[in-house]
């Protein structure tokens, strides 16, 4: 399973929540190293917004805790609106173009889970994808197809609608396809401005999706960041999250359509 | 324009065509660095037949001229059928798993050329790869697609029939398209028994191919390994090469119909 | 703490005891990600002997169990002795030039354990170098450097004294610097006919060392491969393996000079 | 012969000169591709002074023309100073650690030249360097060993003398080791207040340095970036170029102490 955080507020140095804290993003990686849960060393990216209209990345599939380029990055740069996520490869291959987050436009996209049965309907799902965007995919995993298909489906114009729409069209050709693995879909996205987070599944197992708010900081992550029980909220299974930068966090049940 | 060679005859090791001679693969691609042709640096790979049914295949995104792995493994690996490959991008994404050759079962595929509006008609051709193909399907190019094509069309059965079959698909799909530009494919593949290579385009200009058998030993590349105009012998367009191991060759009209 | 083996008998598909088994090396790996232990992430090796004088390799930077390229070769190259290496770094950069077996000439190496106090005397442990190997060094680890210490100090003409005269001289060298720390060292090194493996350390932890030897295939691993007590014997600290290929095995005292 | 350039001026996004202009150095190396020039594809470099006390830096070994971590990264970060760097071997491997611009602190340095008889007296300049620097030494460049060197010979406090001295052991150590090639060393290097280029050689050979001042933006280049001749100084042999950020350029002789 893969670990992420997605932090907006005021503008902060990356690595003041990807490497530098007892509890960072990175330390989390070398920490499951040593521990029961799985390592994240199939690569890892970040994602963030500045001055320019589109947000910046930069991904490789290096173990995170090495990566000097990361380290140097993260050090320089300052964003009031950012993603890191390091990967645990679930089958697909370890390609740059694999790892998250993924963006479009104006876009940042990332997920957590998978869809059941992939390979038996990989291609029907292709299909659903629109032209201007499928010539943008350069990966092979389910979670950069969900993106363009989420694209396809209107998320400039209606982000939750957009959602919706994708699971249920997915859901539909795995019910055609037979397939009785379940849908996983625990994903952060974002054009900028406004920030949306899911937690769905089609069984009991949604991958976890937290957030908490502190000084006007809000993180949303897989996992917490630190023990501290009070601070951090666990969204159920079936909500989103839809807030607006600067502005509070509202969480609505999530149908998929 | 990519450069690549194939070699059939008594087990050599590989270096000896790759590295070592005046004229090696190699040297031509640091030739190519000094001189007025396109530099291949964006990645290389080989696929040999050994001992065992399938073939082995070592790809990556470095240039060649400086990857000590391929040195040591071409160095080691003896073989009486393989394939290396130095790659110049078109324009699609370096990674491992665009370089050719690609592999499939028993077959090695390499490639030289371009659909033309590729990614008008990317999804299209796609679609008709068949499914326990493109379950393995890791890039994005044009040419690891249309060797999925041509397995999904009876590569194993009848491999004449099944790259005619696939080029008239592809051609049909352009011109549905209205897609000016040409389809341009040159191309060696071989099943580990039988060697096929094909010089074919829609319009004047397909990529070269040429051949020499000397001393049994059959070599097919994309360019004279060196400047004795004797010994080559260039394939005329629309013609494909097809021998057996150890066999004389043949050539006779290819017709993409 | 990095993972490895060193197989010696019958020629075998490295991928056999790399990848096939249950208790595999690469399995080892993956159940590293999962379990108590550290992961093996930071890249990888393997060395061979095959029909050339000298031994082949095939290093790179990627976790072991993803890497294509790794599964492809360990399916194709049959070896009657060979090394594989999965590396946890110590701080060191991940680099290929980093990532063992080290090879020169005929000698292949690898290295569990570190140099106490390293940065301090880095330097003047390289000065004992002679220039014809130093010159070859492309990496920055303790490791690589006591290879090439070795080689200076004799490891053609005679291995054992070689290898004791550079750990004494080490050891010198850090009592001169008033290092505190240890040094640890358990290695496999060969020539291609004669294999060695020390397990030594200045402190009570030195790396761990087994063996097994059965239906005249002698593995020697940095851990047992299964959970099978009876055949793997531990080899205790400050003792050398000495073994000639398919002959048995000797253990003799190991003392630094 | 690499490529690089020096910019300092007002805050610019790094990729209006590395990518966009129709002479940028990227489209450079694209066209060396294509040219008689050497190619530049053996990895590539930027450092950049933002907001934080040290200059951040990202390095690595593909082909820079194809790498999308750099395109984005310019993209989004604007400098008043920085430096990028395209690389053609002249024999060490290619690896990120032997990647230009390197860092030390406050420090950026990058490098066209060579050390003649380098491997010969490797080690001897490497004992000249201060501990508290070598150990920051990860590649096996004659570049990074020099700016090591100039670093340990006061570089922080008196930037001009610390390159003479640096240059003076070089040559000396050559004499003694009676070296015949030249040392050539056309260099930048900043402390992100004050920028030093100097270009000189033991040779007739010194690789060429150019400059331009336009609108108060200051490029300092190894080839002009355009055939405008009336804008472009070129640098004599023996003349080191010394400027503060904002102010006039100095061009004062350099002595090589």
């Amino acid at each position: 399973m893969c670990r992420w955080l997605t932090y907006c507020g005021e503008p902060i140095y990356l690595d003041s929540v990807i490497f530098e804290k007892e509890n960072s993003l990175i330390q989390q990686s070398i920490n499951a190293r040593r521990s029961h849960v799985t390592t994240n060393g199939d690569g890892f990216g970040i994602g963030w917004y500045a001055e320019r209209p589109v947000p910046g990345t930069y991904r490789d599939i290096l173990p995170a805790w090495n990566d000097a380029n990361l380290r140097s990055i993260a050090h320089q740069i300052r964003s009031g609106l950012f993603m890191a996520h390091v990967r645990a490869s679930t089958g697909t291959a370890t390609s740059r173009a694999n790892c998250h987050p993924f963006a479009h436009g104006k876009w940042l996209f990332m997920h957590n889970g998978q869809i059941g049965g992939y390979d038996r309907i990989r291609r029907k799902i292709e299909a659903l994808v629109d032209d201007p965007f499928y010539v943008h995919r350069l990966g092979t995993t389910d979670s950069e197809l969900i993106f363009y298909l989420m694209l396809s489906m209107g998320l400039d114009k209606d982000p939750m609608s957009a959602v919706q729409k994708s699971l249920a069209a997915v859901v539909e050709l795995m019910r055609q396809a037979e397939i009785k693995e379940a849908l996983r879909f625990t994903s952060v996205f974002t054009n900028g401005t406004h920030i949306f987070a899911v937690r769905y599944a089609t069984d009991e197992a949604p991958p976890s999706l937290f957030w908490r708010y502190e000084n006007d900081q809000l993180l949303i992550v897989s996992e917490p960041l630190d023990d501290d029980q009070r601070c951090w909220h666990e969204v159920p299974a079936g909500q989103i999250i839809v807030t607006e930068r600067n502005t509070r966090v509202d969480m609505v049940p999530f149908l998929a359509a």
